[in-house]
């Protein structure tokens, strides 16, 4: 496989645009990836278009990603829609990758959209409730939010942890998301008011859940050497893993499939923790922050809620996790989240991160990783995908 | 990138199954391609899904590639749910290709499945409309049928075809699905009972159109010298290509979309036209064989009319085409038809089409290509694929 590098990123700012259709969200996340990139628009091959929802909020099934390609002035190139609940993008990117990679492609376009809001609450919930089996526990009143819940209360009484605990990542990444000029929310968020918010599924309250949102992000992926020939500064993809969730018999404790799938993107990219300088991870509740930076050997297991009240997570710490803001401060257009991922460990590994920027020994980070998760199939997600990035 | 063979195939019949959901129509032909390739499930790493109108059927959105591998009791693989129109199971094919030639995965599946009569056949006909752009065109009023009998007008009026001529594509193609027992339409139709049918839209009549459908279809897809382990007879996938529509100026004549994709895909393979045995293309209404067999380089414009009448794309012409029975013949599940496409010419290559069975100097056929296409983007098809095989 060849060597591959994100080239340019782009996004459009999450949060709440009724006025928007998918494609009005999708142009500037895209314009702004091949401006990044410094290519024209006729240098891409390939569009690989991540959207979760649309069929059932507009009803655009089948050809969604060409729909917004033809309004881009992108005709004639392959178009490849895929889905995977809110790994939607992070798929999308995948599969981007692997073309580069095997030299299908040498310039690629991938791009994650999400609109959820439609003017239509109920269908925006059917909407979500269909990132899980809608025959087997969809349609019998499953929410995410009640599994985050059951999990945050597991996590609770195994370790100790409290809700001040939960509320603390709240803290954390309503700061970072404030001096994100994309995130859906701006306003950094005290403990006491993340805790006394409207109580959602006990112990999680509003502000310890991510929220509906619409939005974009796009990025170009490029093979070497091309990408030299573009920008001084490739990011490249180091690891990429992708799985569904696995069945696992808890008595016996078994690795966690984010655990499992961590581990081979370490080993494809010949890194492990110590080396990485900084992570997003995917916060749709507030404590599933814990649980992944535990599962992939950030930590052990039941001590994230201490090391985070030392600043351990924070931007200026030892390994700063979700410097965006998260999906809970940066917002979460399901289907966008993914590549609003690949760009934040963009711009941190290319110091153009603003106020939020990570600084180690006087200089931006080396090396990212994105954990984004998607849907449930049965007793766990129905898609977890790793990726790595080094600059 | 590396040898990539089919394994092993299997099919769900095409046809009216209403009591059946997509799991179920897809476990029979999943267990079906895992049985012919001679392998245990457990050596699938990555599932590669094609659905196009589940999310508007249905309502399961996002994750319907894992509750069918969940179901098949695949779990902790890689899922990507793809959609691309009526060439969705194409697209799954192709990016099970790409990762495994990459060297990502070494054994990959790919399906293709659709659920098309759910009861409520205003909902049927508003997904099938989704295949087209709900903001530009599929809310108008659009119709792929209509945009079908308007190419066939044109045909009529550039070359002096007639509806005889068009149907005698639907009079061979039955004959073909009438040996084939996957096929949805088993009865041989005359001249005289296609150009009587019931008109849908000048010149097309109800035979000349291809119909709903339920099904799937699968392919197990694996690196070489792998295959080799498995099988004595590998199909290998000598050529794939995967484009969107371009914009295209009528005046000038230019090469359609589908001339330039198999051209491209030709040049992969380093095959042309005088070298493929057999086709498979996408009879979506009949007169389309025609266009198909010019544009892709198998006779010259405006001729294909006059040499169905000598029968050289009959089964024992000297180009079979849809001996499968095609869309019209076997029917047109949407998102599974490509890889129906593909079971088709992997039977034909190994000997195994029973009745239908192509013999060149007292041999199976040594190549065959798919043309598979999907969806309207404003002035072309949405997605064309096309995969050249060779045993």
């Amino acid at each position: 496989m060849r060597e591959v590098a994100v080239i340019g990123v782009g996004m459009h700012p999450f949060g709440k645009f009724p006025e928007k259709n998918l494609k009005e969200l999708a142009l500037p996340a895209i314009l702004g990836a091949v401006k990044d990139a410094n290519i024209g628009l006729k240098e891409i091959e390939a569009a690989y278009i991540g959207n979760s929802y649309a069929g059932v909020i507009t009803g655009q099934e089948s050809i969604r990603g060409q729909t917004i390609t033809r309004y881009c002035g992108l005709d004639g190139i392959a178009v490849v829609n895929v889905e995977n609940a809110c790994a939607s993008a992070t798929t999308a990117l995948r599969e981007a990758y692997i073309a580069v990679a095997a030299g299908v492609y040498d310039v690629a376009l991938a791009v994650g959209v999400e609109k959820l809001f439609c003017g239509d609450t109920a269908r925006s919930i059917k909407a979500l409730a269909s990132g899980a089996d809608i025959e087997l526990t969809a349609n019998t009143g499953f929410q995410f939010t009640g599994v985050y819940a059951m999990k945050a209360n597991d996590y609770m009484r195994k370790y100790g942890a409290t809700a001040e605990d939960f509320a603390r990542v709240v803290v954390k990444n309503s700061r970072n998301s404030s001096n994100n000029s994309y995130a859906q929310f701006r306003k950094p968020l005290s403990v006491e008011e993340v805790v006394n918010s409207r109580k959602i599924c006990d112990p999680l309250t509003l502000y310890m859940c991510s929220s509906m949102a619409d939005g974009a992000a796009a990025a170009i992926i490029c093979s070497l050497p091309k990408a030299r020939q573009y920008t001084t500064k490739p990011v490249f993809i180091r690891g990429s893993q992708l799985r569904s969730g696995m069945y696992q018999d808890p008595e016996k404790e078994p690795k966690s499939t984010v655990a499992i799938t961590s581990a081979e993107a370490y080993q494809k990219a010949g890194l492990g923790p110590s080396n990485i300088d900084f992570i997003e991870v995917h916060d749709a509740a507030a404590p599933a922050e814990f649980d992944h930076c535990e599962d992939m050997g950030f930590c052990a297991k039941g001590t994230a809620y201490k090391l985070i009240k030392e600043g351990r997570f924070d931007v200026t710490g030892a390994l700063p996790v979700n410097p965006s803001g998260g999906l809970i401060g940066r917002g979460h257009p399901v289907g966008a989240t993914g590549l609003a991922q690949t760009a934040e460990i963009v711009w941190q590994l290319r110091g153009e991160a603003c106020g939020r920027q990570i600084i180690k020994d006087g200089q931006p980070p080396k090396v990212g990783l994105a954990l984004n998760t998607g849907g449930r199939a049965d007793d766990d997600r129905a898609a977890i995908g790793v990726h790595i990035y080094q600059r």
